[in-house]
């Protein structure tokens, strides 16, 4: 029988598993650390991977979520924050000659609103929007059921959308980005700030200060870690907002670690969307949703990704 | 023979014309002025298609590019600023009701970026962002070859994105949006705006304040006037960054008055694109074109729209 390997590259973990067609429940599924002393990320892909490859089946194709941006028709990674020695990386050929196997590559977060859509809080839906709020933000879009991947494959960089032209700087060094407002990166420099500027609260500023800690001060009552999940949250109803305006979609799915924080972060954005739809209509039927598909997200979306470009091939 | 009416509705003109299937050039064109004493627009649209239809023909069909937002699935316009008495105002069944053919309507900027990809600009892209530029601001994307409509299809509303949170109100009512920035009316409230403020200029404040007149003297070396155009570009350029980012198209067509404004326009546009795309990748072999289509383009999209969805019905 044959079978799909999927790779979901994180920049702490790096999970893959064997699929039979067809069947989203994989038959083998293993995780392991992204750094090792003694081994580069690449090899520690080939490891991973040797590591689950089934005895007895045919791997018909290998589909990889990294993060982008990356050229999903090369398989070439252009650049990434966490492995900075990823430059114009062709981490696809590499991989296919290394194996054997087609190979395709795809954004991660591009994959997890594919997994999403296909298997997950999206089903059934045509217009999806799908933003993946953790360290970054990451996004991907399915318009009239075709997942959007533009000329270059560069589309979907909802994170890197303008929100304030002359606002702090983002990951990728341009500004006002609203990765660099609404993030959880974005909500512990905020909190900061504001703390190095004599602001009182709870909470100490450092190393340790991380969306988390400041989501669990908010939910004891403290002032300026509420004010930093406001502030995250109008931001991100100013382009969700924006989004509606452009995409129109029917859902939209929230994944990642700080769309956890429920409503510290939702009711704020709820009243800025609402504020700033310029026409009702948009919100009519509307679903907003949190996604279903956790961790696996990435690794099912290179599943539908493997299987739909394969049956092309 | 067969052969399709399309109509181009705008807030000063209504076009309309009779085609032949697969061919551009029409049989009839007539132009009449949207507004007439005692009679309604939706009257003058009426006398004017009865003016072109063709005696010994067979009326397929009738395309009409309305301002929006509209619905394109129920032909109901919901606003619209130019006829503001038609709120959620039943145009196609209305149409439909009167002439006994199918109806399709669907907004004109959509339609003018339907128009410019099928006969225009576009041909032969399958990722196409297009931007008209003039009293207001519209917009229409192709991706994957297809038309973004959405879910409720008030895709594409380009216009209203927010680029600046607490800048100056849109015509829809919001704050910041690109097209209280970039249109021609936000240029001529700049104007009058530094104009109030006592800044020097060879201009007048006033009713003839517009964007031609603001050209005009920015050409002859009013400094008010380079920066008003200036500051115009600068917002568009951060904007068309984040929508490259978005959808990754492989051209842009700006069509529209204030887009005829050449170099006072596009040379700060070009900078500010440059500075605010966060990878250098999305700009290789990105082509930056002005429309084609002229005054046709709604026209001509709508004969696409109708050609489109008459085969499939």
């Amino acid at each position: 029988m044959s079978a799909y390997i999927t790779v979901d590259l994180g920049g702490t973990h790096i999970r893959a598993a064997v699929y039979h067609p067809g069947n989203t429940r994989p038959i083998k599924h293993k995780k392991i650390h992204t750094r090792a002393p003694k081994s580069t990320v690449f090899e520690r892909i080939l490891a991973l991977i040797e590591s689950i490859w089934p005895e007895d089946e045919t791997i018909a194709a290998i589909g990889v979520a990294s993060p982008g941006p990356l050229n999903p028709q090369s398989g070439v990674i252009l650049a990434t924050p966490n492995i900075p020695e990823w430059e114009n990386f062709p981490l696809g050929p590499k991989l296919t000659e290394y194996f054997g196997a087609p190979v395709y590559v795809e954004n991660d977060a591009t994959l997890a609103a594919l997994g999403e859509w296909r298997y997950g809080a999206g089903q059934g839906h045509h217009h999806v929007l799908y933003l993946t709020i953790s360290t970054g933000i990451g996004g991907g879009v399915i318009s009239h059921n075709q997942l959007l991947q533009g000329f270059h494959g560069l589309a979907g960089e909802l994170g890197h959308v303008t929100v304030l032209p002359d606002g702090p700087l983002c990951s990728c060094g341009k500004r006002g980005h609203l990765e660099a407002l609404a993030s959880g990166t974005a909500i512990a420099r905020y909190v900061d700030e504001e703390l190095a500027a004599g602001t009182e609260s709870s909470l100490k500023p450092g190393a340790a200060l991380s969306a988390e800690v400041i989501a669990e001060a908010a939910r004891g009552g403290d002032v300026l870690a509420q004010s930093a999940y406001a502030r995250a949250g109008t931001y991100l109803g100013i382009a969700v907002a924006s989004f509606l305006h452009i995409f129109d979609p029917s859902i939209v799915i929230f994944g990642g670690g700080v769309s956890q924080s429920g409503d510290l972060l939702f009711t704020p954005f709820k009243a800025s969307l609402r504020e700033r739809v310029f026409n009702p209509a948009y919100l009519e039927n509307l679903t907003i949703a949190t996604a279903a598909l956790g961790d696996d997200a990435g690794l099912l979306g290179a599943l539908a990704l493997v299987q739909l470009e394969h049956k092309k091939a």
